[in-house]
């Protein structure tokens, strides 16, 4: 007999993995005093709304079947011809054939573990990573071991080193955000990637490149994708996957991302995908397409990126004045967060409710950690708030940090937050 | 040691399903002298371009933030609202609260098979059913159970004598689309909707009312949605989902449905969906929900079922001038499709080649078996054609019958089609 309530059913890894840290620090903002250090967003006035309704428009005008009707799981021809190119100005051969277009990367990564792991299975990750990775290779039950990373990113030795440990498991899968990390901010050098690709290929491994930040470099020069170096380590490219998103450059809200894989595996994902959501929106898909076809990408891009820079000067400014003594921090050439650890050593956990009573938020850096998390890490955001913003919350959280400091100092009570992860 | 090649990372199930028949009959309509009666697909011409362009105008002007951003994976609030007051206007009661915002309810369904049930488990669907949830289940590792389903819908006498029989392994969910099903047309009465409700609470297992083309109604009353008719049956509630969809009244394209389900059960798609893709599409849901608002759903839908209407009604009648003494159909009084049965027992899949031939296409019924399928079946759809093609293609279809019957007569062969499911 079945169970007298069907809720019963549900598996149990997903009948809760707790409330999200940062969506609990994002109802905080409610008060208007509060400034936020913590979200991973785009600044919303650097949305391209013009730019967006002129090509709506014209997808509306001059594509209305493609946009409004049922159309094919791969994506639209249009579109994925627009990614191939957008890969090919940064050296990354692809063709359209190639491209599969999806929601966010996101759904790039949850249609792989999908289709080629089994609980069980296991799974490399960076130390500290991206959530969004963590908690899908949890509820599918995957073993996942980490990879230190360092200024540099992920540290190719150590990883080494565990793939020649005979007592470590064989991983499936490698999952990397080689440019501008969430959370790290960290930037894998060229070498790097070559011998993260060598050991793919020695070692029978799938790299996961994932790349949403790869375009929002504000200094310095672009580094190549992972996936525009297979040529140069014999047999990578069949372990390769690359995933892109448009929700940094254009906007979240589309929801459109894209996996280049091996065939094999791209028809594998394709077959998910039309399980799962039969294929992305054309409304969406045909909007970005006018977008990019028509040089607005190009024309708007310079202006986030511009304004990134100027929001994470004024970042490294005010850590330098007001946190530099407390904390080391990566500062990068793009992206959009800083990397920080207490030089005391002390819990970024016990300082956020310092820092929210001041009226400033971060996130405590124990969220990205898959197993031996650094308690006294933090991550901070320069996305969204503004140049003054940035400056009076980074000094907010020194004055938080002095606080905590103090003999007989007792945070406040947040508990929704001190619960979440 | 892993294998040489990731694509041996591909678990069986997703190796390959096979081409999909439908998609297949697709490519032929590059011929501009085929006329399709295959297709489930809305009559282009019947989008509402003009209201949708306003729609996405206005939600880029007065919600951007919305449109553009991040947002909660349960789907914005306005959204959640206008879907709330959508079944309270066909007095299904909901709130806001209940919805969960989906890429169609094809996604609806996905989430529930993820969330709820694991290889081995039993499920039951309709005999015949729609495709798409009969690849879910058969990717999950589900065992599929069928119900014969007459000119009234899913049979409830024959569910409740294969519920009572102690060898029918218990399954924890059923699939139906009782309103204008896909492929069968068919629409059960209320009394067929109060017993499955009440088999539903004695041997507990999940009703997923499925309701794409309820609203697509051209003639008679309204059948309550099953979920309606919940206070008619105690303790019913907890064992019902509803799951809905834009796709037929507003446009495929927009990638948009609905999921209204007990509070664990729905939590749970929460969490499987935010896993998935985050969330769906801002750009979309904000554009719907103005578009609802600003009463162009309620302006334009009569138009849409209008058409249908006519379009069913030369169906009907070009049907009753060519196929009457040939085939036996259900006429039904709404959706999209007419359902019948060659009355010679022979083999649909055998009639479309000589169908083709004569520039015609039609679904062959047994893609819709996951069992026991019915070989003289076949699915027409009159939502995508004219009234003057579906005469035609009624004709034609007529015309390739009777060819069939000659002695000595040879289809010509159509590899890609024959190959397909």
């Amino acid at each position: 007999m079945n169970p007298p309530d069907p809720a019963d059913f549900v598996a149990p890894a997903y009948r809760s993995i707790g409330e999200s840290l940062v969506r609990e620090l994002g109802k905080l903002m409610v008060d208007p005093a509060m400034i936020s250090l913590a979200g991973g967003y785009p600044g919303p006035e650097l949305f391209d709304r013009e730019g967006l309704r002129a090509a709506v428009d014209e997808a509306l005008r001059e594509m209305p079947v493609p946009a409004l009707q049922y159309g094919p799981t791969e994506g639209l021809p249009g579109l994925r011809e627009q990614v191939a190119q957008l890969l090919g100005a940064r050296g990354t051969a692809a063709s359209a054939g190639d491209v599969l277009v999806t929601g966010g990367s996101q759904q790039g990564f949850d249609l792989l573990v999908r289709t080629l792991l089994r609980a069980g299975d296991a799974a490399l990750v960076e130390r500290p990573t991206y959530t969004g990775p963590l908690r899908v290779l949890k509820v599918a039950g995957v073993r996942t071991l980490t990879v230190g990373v360092d200024a540099h990113g992920l540290d190719v030795d150590e990883l080494e080193a565990m793939l020649r440990d005979p007592a470590t498991p064989r991983p499936k899968l490698l999952y990397v955000v080689p440019t501008f990390a969430n959370p790290s901010g960290a930037t894998m050098p060229r070498a790097r990637r070559l011998k993260l690709l060598a050991l793919a290929v020695e070692h029978r491994f799938v790299i996961v490149e994932d790349d949403p930040y790869g375009q929002l470099r504000f200094e310095g020069a672009h580094e190549p994708h992972i996936a525009g170096l297979v040529d140069e380590v014999p047999g990578s490219k069949a372990w390769t996957v690359h995933l892109g998103s448009f929700s940094k450059i254009v906007a979240p809200g589309l929801r459109l991302g894209y996996t280049v894989a091996p065939p094999r595996i791209r028809t594998a994902c394709v077959l998910a995908k039309q399980l799962d959501d039969i294929s992305s929106p054309g409304f969406t898909q045909a909007t970005v397409q006018r977008y990019v076809a028509a040089g607005r990408l190009d024309a708007h891009l310079p202006k986030i990126v511009a304004a990134y820079r100027e929001r994470a000067n004024a970042m490294r400014d005010a850590i330098a004045g007001h946190l530099a003594d407390r904390v080391e921090f990566n500062i990068p050439q793009g992206g959009m967060f800083m990397w920080g650890r207490l030089r005391d050593g002390a819990s970024t956990r016990e300082l956020l409710p310092f820092a929210i009573e001041r009226k400033a938020t971060f996130v405590p850096g124990d969220i990205y950690y898959a197993e031996r998390a650094d308690p006294s890490s933090m991550r901070l955001s320069f996305a969204t708030p503004s140049p003054a913003q940035i400056r009076e919350g980074v000094a907010r959280i020194g004055a938080a940090i002095e606080r905590m400091g103090e003999p007989g100092a007792v945070p406040p009570a947040w508990p929704s937050v001190a619960a979440a992860r």
